[in-house]
Parts: structure tokens; C-alpha cells; sequence
């Protein structure tokens, strides 16, 4: 089949996907997950041929290790997937209406996107989260992910299509694209009328990629160039344990911290002590002047530090004179992803988080809690930072848009 | 200025404007319906420039006649602007949130999309609607008017410009692009980063350009092939008045009617009836072999007449075997706009509008109501035809996004 097909049959199974009920999904969702429990030696041998491939090529450390799948790995899939199983199925909710004067009634109810796309790198268990969500928020959905890990995926993707199909779930529902040109790539994102959105997850050149050439419309997500801001009234011990937490504790993720300001009334009581607590962690200080003159270690911060989104142990560390060019600065080089103030004057957190253009706006609190499951969201498909749609972490619901009911007994347009 | 420093003005002036109060926006938004009434003389004086301009190009009277502007056309764009004053304003309502377990607050917070691009043609009341919707619901707005209105819409914004400006809209939050050069367009579809999303208002052509073109997210509005469908137990009456308002009330916009389905069964009784009425209104009909067997005058109809939006007194009629077979054809020739089943059968009705996929299903009404005004929403900047972010009739809401607000005492993840 080619792309246009698969997107065509997808669509046919949307229509009818959409109605089908949360009974049917549920227990589809429980086969699944059973499925790839039951097909765990072929899923890793297909596995293991991947990670073959990708050595041959002199992949990364990090990235075969992305790459990897173990039988825990294969059982965190099937419990995401049952997971799913036991969340609110969004479609059908409805979310507001009213009766017109004319005694028209107008119902506004959750429904399915209804083609989904999903453009993808390395780690195969997104190929299984993206399915479950999917289903379950009874979209159709187009998977295609990286050649890297093409064995990997299209085995998941066949042992959760069988099963689906089994369980009830529409034939069509579920389209792996088995190409690993990019040529595919172009075509699905130039299927306007029959994919309803496409949502890439990976690297920057990759989402880049695709919103500068897509057609049909894209929820951008994923890149974080996350500042945290410490007042000049702040308690400094709370921002310590914030700064290390954002920074350190996983660095490669888009909610880490990459860029930390400091008030200008605060470094002499503050700048020393975190730099030493920075270097205790590992952490490689980027600074601006004042910063390099504290700090011998220090690496001059260049103009294009601040915009950079390091995913490592590096930090840019500038001084600002206030809380609004701490707010001027984010706004030029943020990615309006997540940023935080340490502060105890309530004006200023107030300020910061009205003034600062972003999905999370946090007062005294790591940025690392944004995230779906943090969030209690149950689930995550990506955190998106555009405006349009949704922002911030996705989940459910916003895998599904709305429709109007309208119902009458004759009513014409005057 | 470039279009590109136009837009980084707008996006400078956006961040103030979003925390620009209600107060002040309505104020504004009085206070520049009175400078369009005080400046009568010289809009007219610019629009009589393009009408000259339009009739030595040969222009369509009908396009001429959407070009004019009169003192009461003017006084009609005024009130409009504070209407949109008296409507609620939309920024700051909290939508959502929670306490998570750790004790963080998250609030979901409706805030301005940030800096819209209104891409439209021909009418010049565009100019000011799109001003007053865009500054009520805080987002700066970058207008790109058609070439043939280029001296009404330059005075229009002007004159909105300075009034908004005097009563405390921030400075650069109204950007009109002077230049009719096409490349200016393709200019500010590409400003990702700047743009937050792109709304084409105009011919499908104009929209397709957009859509195909933009990698700054756009929404898709207006194109309407909406289908009204006789079931054969409808209230056969009921059905001629709502076949004739839809179809003749106002042929030209995009819910209009441009198909008519009917079951087979009610053929005999309903279709020449139909059909005569259909005559007396004036209406061209292009039909199937039956549809044509029963009307000397009907036009036999292509394939491409199925998928085609007439926007005049045409219209393509054709029977089908059932309610599935009336939503298939839907489900393969609309646009997702508009459609609506005449039956007196709940579990038809029921079924029709669970299954069609469009923005607003009917249930025996006139599809001539998918209207923001009709809505109760109080204003229209557009109907949405895509399902990401808004769907049906857009008003102040959909010109919204949320960011999320979160407030702790130093909590870090775990």
C-alpha cells in the first residue's frame, strides 16, 4: 500500500473508530497489552537485530540504550498500555451548548481528531504509547518512526494492530509505515482532507522539519530552553534545591533547566554559594561577566548560549537587574516551554507569572513537574509549545476536538 | 518597517497587551468606534479611490458592491466594535486545576494566543472587525488586506491605529502590511516564532495558498459543501422549508446548501414537489439519472459536481438507499462544515449525527444557522473548518490559548 492508501483506509476506520464504545476500547487495550506479553521473544529479537544494525553504524552509547528493549522494558509498554485502559475516555463528554431563542438546542460534544499522525525517533515504546492513546481516544492513527529502530517498531506495531483488530477496534485503525525514506515523511505531512494532525516527537531538526514543511496541521512540541529566576528576596536555601533539582536530576529532558538569573541584589549573599553547590553536581557554569569573575572555572557565556537548549551538565548563568528584565530576557530567548521565579514577594511572583509567555509558569517550584503524569493526567503524548490547540503537556483530551449538535423542529433563518 | 519588524513589534507589544485590562480594552474599543465616525469623510474619500480603481480594472459588480462603503456601512463597522466591547472578555478566566499531591497548585489560566495574522479580501469591514475581536481579546493583530480595498483598509487601520493607541493599547499591538505584493503574504506565514497562528478570511483559493504554504499554524475557515438529507419518513413540509431556506436565504456563504440527498423511498411522494418549489425559488438543479428523469430542466451532474460549492442558485440533488448511504456521500464530498438530516426517526437522527463529521450536525434545521451570532457567541471572526483548536463558528474564546500556573513552597521532583 502507499502512504495515501494507508492514510485512506485510515480514515474510512475513523469514522467508525469514533463511535465505537469505551467497553470495546477498554477491553482492546487489556488484549494488547496481554499481546505483547505473549510476543515478547520475537519483539526482542527483532530488537536485537536493530541494535546489531545500529552498532555496525557506530550508533551512540546513549542512543543504543534508547534503542534497547529488555523484557522489563516490554512489560512497562503492556502496563502503559493498561494504564490507558483505565483512564476517563474523553469522547463524548460534553462540554457546553445552549438553547437558542428560537428553541434550537446547541450541544458542543467531545469527538476524535480523527487521523493522527505520529513522526518519530529511537525509542520503540513510543510506537505502543502512541497506539494506546490513540485508541482510546478513538483516533486512527499513522506511525512513523525512525529507521534506526524499523524492526523494533513494525513488529510492535503488527502485534498491536492483530490484536486490536481482534478485540474489535476497526481494521484500518492502526498504520505503520514501513518505509524508512524521508520521502515518507514529506507525503504524510502533505496529506491535507485525510490526516487531521500530525504531532512529531524527537529531536529539534526533526520537529523543525516538519512544521517548516507540513501542510496539514502540527502540534509542535518539545523544545525546552527553561529559566529559573531567583528574586532578590528569595530563600536562597529553597532556591538551591529547586536550581539542583531542575538542573540535575535528569538533564537531557525538555523541562530541565538550561539557563538560571540571578538578581543583581542577590549575588553577593547567593551567586558563591550555588556555584560551589552548581560544581558539587557536575554542573559546567556558562556565565556572563560577573559570573566569570566569581567563578575561575566559569566558561564565557556567547549571545548564542542563551538561546541554546544544552540536555547536559552545561548551565548559562546570567545577572539581572530586576524582576522585569529577568521577564524581558526569557521573553527573548525563551521557548515558551516552563519557567520559574524563586521569590517570597508576592508582587513579583504575581507579576512573573502574568507577564511571562509560557505553557507552565512556576512560583517556587522545579520545572520539572511539567509533565503529564505529574500533572495527573495519567498519560502523555507530548508537551506541546504552540499556542494553538493545546500547550503544555498532551494527554486525552487533547487528542480530541468538538462538534455541534444542533437539533430542532423546523427552525429556518429569518 | 519590513513585515518582519512589523511583526516583532507586534509580538514586543503583544506581551503588554495581554495584561492590559478590561477596563482599558473597552474603553478603546469606544473610543476608536468614535474615530471611525469622526473620520466618515476621509474613508469614504480613500474607498472611492478604490472603487474607481476597481472599475477601471473591469471588476465584478457584485465585488464592487462588497468593496463600497457608505456612511452606513461605516456607522455598521462602529457598532460592531462596541458590541465586541460589550461582549465578555475572555482572558484571565480560569478554565481548570488542581492541588497535586505534593501540595503544588496548577491552574489553567485563559490567556491571549499572542500575535495573529488575518490574511482576507475584498471587504473593508474585515479590517475593523478583525481589529476589535483581536484587541477585546488581547492578541496583537498583523493585517494583510487584498489590493483592490488597499486605500480603504490602509485608512481604516490608521484611523483605529491612533484611537487605540491614545486610549492605552500598547503601541505596535495593530500592524497593517501597506505592501500588495503576494511575496508578503508567503512573508508572514513564515514567521514562526513571531506568528502565533495565521486565519485566512477569502476565497478557497486564497485559504489553499495559506494552508499549503504556511509553517506558522494556520486555521483553515470557509469552505462549505453542506449537504441537507431527506430521510424517508421526514415531515416532507418541514423538509421544503428547510431545502429552500438553506439553499436560497443567502446562496452565497458557506452554509449555505449546495447538495440535497433523498432516501429513495421518499422519491414518489417528496421529490417532484421538491423540485417544483425548488423551480419557483429560482434554483438551478443538477441531479442523478432519477433526479433528471423526474425534471426536464435539471442538469445531469458529474462527479464533480458532488464536491462542488456553487455559492449561487445551483444546486445537485441526488437519491440514495439509506441514512448509512447519505452519510457515506458526506463522509466523501463535505468539508466538514455543515450538514443536516431532515427525519422524523430518532434512531436516524441519532445515528446521522453521531456518525457525519462536521462541525455542526442538524437534526431538522436550516444549516443556515452555523453563524457565531446565530450561536450567541456575540461576534465571528470565522468558521472553522479543521478540527485542530477551534471547530465551527470561532469567536473570542477561540482567539485564546491557557498557560498553566504553578505555585509551590520549593517542591522538587523526586
Amino acid at each position: 500500500m502507499t502512504i495515501r492508501e494507508q492514510a485512506q483506509e485510515a480514515a474510512r476506520a475513523a469514522v467508525k473508530l469514533a463511535a465505537v464504545s469505551s467497553v470495546v476500547k477498554n477491553k482492546a487495550l487489556e488484549s494488547m497489552a496481554e499481546a505483547l506479553l505473549a510476543a515478547q521473544d520475537e519483539i526482542l529479537a527483532a530488537n536485537a537485530e536493530d541494535i546489531s544494525a545500529g552498532k555496525a553504524k557506530q550508533m551512540k552509547e546513549s542512543l543504543i540504550d534508547r534503542l534497547l528493549l529488555t523484557p522489563a522494558r516490554v512489560a512497562d509498554m503492556a502496563d502503559g498500555l493498561r494504564q490507558v485502559a483505565s483512564l476517563r475516555d474523553p469522547v463524548g463528554e460534553i462540554i457546553g451548548g445552549s438553547t437558542l431563542p428560537n428553541g434550537l438546542t446547541v450541544t458542543k460534544i467531545r469527538v476524535p481528531l480523527g487521523v493522527i499522525g505520529i513522526i518519530y525517533e529511537a525509542r520503540p515504546n513510543v510506537t505502543a504509547d502512541a497506539i494506546g492513546l490513540c485508541m482510546k481516544s478513538g483516533n486512527a492513527v499513522i506511525l512513523k518512526g525512525g529507521s534506526e529502530a524499523i524492526r523494533s517498531n513494525t513488529k510492535i506495531a503488527e502485534v498491536l494492530k492483530n490484536a486490536a483488530e481482534a478485540a474489535g477496534i476497526p481494521k484500518g485503525s492502526i498504520q505503520f509505515i514501513t518505509s524508512t525514506d524521508h520521502a515518507a515523511v514529506q507525503e504524510l505531512i502533505s496529506l491535507n482532507g485525510l490526516v487531521d494532525v500530525v504531532i512529531p516527537r524527537g529531536s529539534g531538526r526533526l520537529i523543525q522539519a516538519v512544521v517548516g514543511n507540513a501542510s496539514v496541521p502540527v502540534i509542535e512540541t518539545g523544545v525546552g530552553v527553561c529559566h529559573t529566576f531567583v528574586d532578590e528576596d528569595a530563600d536562597f536555601a529553597m532556591a538551591e534545591r529547586i536550581i539542583i533539582n531542575a538542573k540535575t536530576q535528569r538533564p537531557s529532558v525538555c523541562n530541565a533547566m538550561e539557563t538560571l538569573l540571578v538578581h543583581r541584589a542577590a549575588v553577593r549573599e547567593f551567586l558563591p554559594a550555588i556555584l560551589q553547590a552548581l560544581k558539587e553536581h557536575g554542573v559546567q557554569v556558562i556565565g556572563d561577566e560577573t559570573v566569570c569573575a566569581s567563578d575561575p572555572d566559569a566558561v564565557a557565556a556567547t549571545e548564542e548560549d542563551w538561546a541554546t537548549e544544552y540536555g547536559d551538565l552545561r548551565l548559562s548563568v546570567k545577572i539581572v537587574d530586576s524582576v522585569d528584565d529577568a521577564i524581558e530576557h526569557i521573553a527573548t530567548y525563551g521557548t515558551k516551554h516552563s519557567e520559574c521565579i524563586v521569590t517570597r514577594n508576592f508582587a513579583h511572583a504575581r507579576q512573573f507569572q502574568q507577564m511571562v509567555d509560557a505553557a507552565c509558569v512556576y512560583v517556587n517550584a522545579s520545572t520539572r513537574f511539567t509533565d503529564g503524569f505529574q500533572f495527573g493526567f495519567g498519560a502523555e503524548i507530548g508537551i506541546s509549545t504552540q499556542k494553538l490547540h493545546a500547550r503544555g503537556p498532551m494527554a486525552l483530551p487533547e487528542l480530541t476536538t468538538y462538534k455541534y449538535l444542533i437539533s430542532g423542529d423546523g427552525q429556518v433563518r429569518p
